[in-house]
């Protein structure tokens, strides 16, 4: 048994019963007529920020927001070295499910009131961070919250990105919130990443995997960056689908389909060789005014949107999905138009954070799944400006961005009590 | 120097100065604004109509109308035996162009005027077939006009059938244009197969391929039939296109894009072989409402629309499309709703009229192009009721059913003079 072990023998439990009234409030308080809504900078994630800052006084915890209206609770530790962050967002998208990224934050509280009620004080101050704005279904931009706080929001989003529905500018959404759009354009860091020791986000799975493998918890190693083309097209030629034959045909339904079913061949290929890699088509129409079943079509619409957690497969992909576009529009006399690429880079978790929660994982006897993270999240913004960064991931069904959301809270408590463990290390003695 | 060629050696020729006449005038009279609209038993239709029984009155035809409206113009013959027809639509599809149809009626009657002014009586009667309702656009069935002449439309046709815009019953329509819907209920044939000699429908090409060749006329070997699924739908599941991993994706656009890469690949295989086939996929689109760029697709809905001239090539891709359909379901976790197939008979086109215009080109000096037709033509009707039936193609840019269709005058001369020659053949010397 070595000390480690020996110190964590008997962790402080988490407050799961705290978390459970604090997602049924949640619940009932942001209820639409399906699921709930917590629009970005708007009613919903007021709401939630006010209760959960409420639960923090109770806990005897500091409040403190930054210009971009993101709030930290902080418990405080023993030393006055660099805090442990948990954090996640406390936004959702229109219609959605209760968890995605409040779990997180209840998270963070459940782990403070342990301690609290055990009469633990933590080696260090322990964080609870609840990030704004990071649904981009409302604004149309990645991390607002969590860019804010390192001064990376532009002057050109607080003008010109508006929030869809009631096209309200971001900057002028902040400022109703009670944030400084003046200090975010004079590109303020409103938290300074050498004093955070560590940020671990906890958040709902989105997809199947840990149902599949049938385990409660996730530990993340990196989250996939992407290439995207949201807006692509593909030129053919409408022409009579009985009269015309196959090498006279520019047919853009034919080719799109044939780049899909190429890069699905080298999506199989580059799995086999180790490729971390998802490739998905997510949108494809053709004209409905003027596509007809009798017609070839002279026309498709198309999105694509292509993930990695590796730098390097991303770069292969992008020469990779150029050549068989260029390949396709020669066999198919067909013209692609592309539109504009958006990308957001991969970030990878912390080695030793990864390590930690394994071992955690281990001697807790927490069926644990060390997987990679198809979603982005608030985290590839700490981890890019340098904060080692972690992310648990919690089983969930049904996906999420959906009313139907179903985390257990047996298994929201397996991963509070790693939290629990995990945050109790000492920094300056690891570092 | 042969018989033959010995008697066309100085053929009547075609009156090119009345057709261009009455090209002119139908696209006054029947233009919108754009190309011209001419609806199945509406206005366009009954103008043309009106002013091709004009004309055939002032050359001394004689004019017949039936039960489903169609009319019949007649220039009488030195023998009472079978007459030769020679017939098309004056129908159009909203906003089409002004050839479609209405080339092939007004050649018949520059062939009859030809003989008036040359002083040549044919051997036979040779009637001008004026058809109603071919373009299946405006009531959704097809070859209206030439079933109803061989007592072949249904009284449930006629009382369920409604016209696209004003939703008017088809048989309230025919009525209302002066027909008998009471005679046609009946099941009467308005015409008697046994007393046409022959049927010729000049069309223009709806494809390029007598561009493409260089060749003003094409002379048709037969008519292609199908199958069509106008509304397939592919059910898979919704899911976040970055979390889910490949194993466990029911994505329904790459499973058509599959499907159609497949069954392309086995259109290469058997056209290699010999056989007649085109398949297009021509409307493809994800729900508008539900799809998204970073959405796995979990529904498609398309049309697949797959034609040949061959009953039997017909057989082998009903049953290669359905184990194609099963074999993506089973390797892509979707399920395939094909809806209803609706389907037509391919129509071969009588060898000796085939023979007889290869013949005619030849001596004439006409390039012609011996080809399919992949559109379906009234010519179809006429062949399955046993008649020996032939199809001349006119060159025609920028293909059918739009306002930029382009045959050019002198290439329909040329049609015409095939026609002029071929339908001085005695049908009683050639049995």
């Amino acid at each position: 048994m070595n000390l480690e072990t020996s110190r964590i023998a008997a962790p402080p439990e988490p407050d799961i019963v705290l978390a459970e009234r604090l997602f049924e409030e949640l619940r009932e308080r942001t209820g639409t007529s399906a699921g709930i809504t917590r629009a970005s900078y708007g009613m919903g994630e007021q709401i939630a920020h006010d209760m959960v800052r409420r639960e923090a006084r109770r806990l005897g915890m500091t409040c403190q927001t930054d210009a971009g209206c993101n709030l930290y609770m902080t418990l405080k530790g023993r030393g006055d070295g660099p805090a442990i962050f948990i954090g996640s967002h406390l936004d959702s998208v229109p219609f959605g499910g209760n968890f995605d990224g409040a779990a997180g934050v209840l998270a963070g509280l459940a782990v403070a009131s342990g301690y609290r009620q055990a009469g633990v004080v933590p080696p260090q101050d322990l964080t609870v961070a609840a990030i704004r704005a990071e649904e981009s279904t409302w604004f149309g931009a990645s991390y607002i919250g969590s860019r804010a706080a390192f001064g990376r929001l532009t002057g050109a989003e607080l003008d010109g990105v508006l929030r869809a529905g009631d096209l309200i500018k971001l900057g002028a959404a902040i400022d109703a919130a009670g944030g400084d759009t003046s200090e975010i354009r004079r590109g303020t860091p409103q938290l300074d990443a050498a004093r955070i020791g560590l940020f671990i986000e906890p958040h709902i799975e989105q997809g199947p995997a840990l149902v599949d493998a049938n385990r409660p918890v996730g530990i993340v190693t990196g989250i996939r960056g992407s290439f995207r083309y949201r807006q692509a097209r593909c030129i053919g030629v409408y022409a009579h689908s009985g009269a015309t034959p196959r090498a006279s045909r520019s047919d853009a339904a034919l080719a799109v389909a044939l780049l899909m079913a190429e890069l699905d061949e080298l999506w199989t290929r580059l799995a086999d060789d180790g490729h971390d890699l998802v490739i998905t088509f997510g949108q494809i129409s053709t004209d409905p005014a003027e596509a007809a079943f009798s017609k070839i079509a002279g026309r498709v619409d198309f999105s694509v949107d292509i993930r990695s957690q590796s730098v390097e497969t991303l770069g292969l992909m992008r020469a990779e999905f150029a050549r068989k576009v260029a390949g396709v529009e020669a066999r198919q006399r067909v013209r692609f138009e592309l539109g504009r690429q958006t990308s957001s880079e991969p970030a990878m978790m912390h080695p030793e954070v990864v390590g930690g929660f394994t071992r955690i994982a281990d001697t807790q006897r927490v069926p644990a799944l060390v997987m990679p993270s198809g979603a982005g999240h608030d985290a590839a913004v700490f981890a890019a400006e340098g904060v080692p960064t972690g992310m648990l991931f919690i089983r969930n069904r049904n996906g999420s961005h959906n009313p139907n959301e179903a985390m257990e809270i047996a298994d929201f408590a397996q991963a509070c009590r790693l939290l629990s463990v995990f945050c109790l290390r000492d920094l300056r003695r690891a570092a």
